[in-house]
């Protein structure tokens, strides 16, 4: 089978891209700050209109609370073995959780991991915890099927 | 079997991280200039000090000719089932490469690819293509077994 448009590059529609960050885990973030790009996974979940992760105060949480307009990644390549790749570009502004609102990040982690998300018990995230979400801006998708 | 240090996040050596970014393929470079941070996955090939790479004109090469210091981010999650993860954050100068230098990327490409790799067939790269290597500084890497 000979698709014609085999190895063409194809924008993702709207709902390819949703269905895309709902499958996948691991999103890059790009932050800078103080003159230095930097870029770190996290485990995510998407709920339609935001990611979502809980991490820990480091380099990445210090540089997205200077600099909240952040850049996010997600792709997955070689899935069938033959080359074909999907990735997803996205804006949006970090936005850290607190109170009630932890708990939205934690209820999409479960939904999106079930048991392995983390728990906070009723008692709190625990010292050193974050969690965040960035609302998803001038979302972009390519693909190409080999 | 229960390791002591299972589930600990532990920093990866020089050579566990030469080994690291060896065997993987896509690569996310992380780049800022006019205010915007981009975060874009390239296929690479690594030769133990530069990560060379041949994509097309564009945003990201107009980015990085702009602003040469990128972040150079590699991971790795779930290859066994279990949650275990790797990642290689580095940084390092954009470099064009022209000329004779082109050979150096395709040949770097060749060896981690082969015959997928892209070939100039000695006919040069053709119009819009752009060969070009990151030399790494500063690279530290991370790893989780469970």
């Amino acid at each position: 089978m000979h698709s014609p448009d085999r190895g063409a590059i194809r924008e993702l529609s709207r709902d390819e891209i949703d269905a895309f960050l709902l499958e996948q885990r691991i999103a890059r973030l790009g932050c800078h700050a103080g003159g230095l790009t930097y870029v770190v996974p996290v485990i995510y979940a998407y709920d339609g209109e935001c990611v979502y992760a809980v991490t820990t105060e480091g380099q990445k949480v210090a540089m997205m609370r200077e600099s909240p307009r952040v850049c996010v990644e997600v792709d997955e390549y070689d899935a069938d073995g033959r080359g074909s790749w999907r990735s997803v570009i996205a804006y949006g502004e970090y936005e850290e959780l607190g109170g009630d609102d932890v708990g939205l990040a934690l209820a999409a982690l479960r939904e999106a991991f079930g048991r392995e998300a983390p728990a906070d018990g009723g008692r709190g995230l625990g010292p050193g915890v974050v969690a965040f979400r960035i609302r998803l801006d001038e979302l972009t998708g390519r693909a190409v099927a080999r």
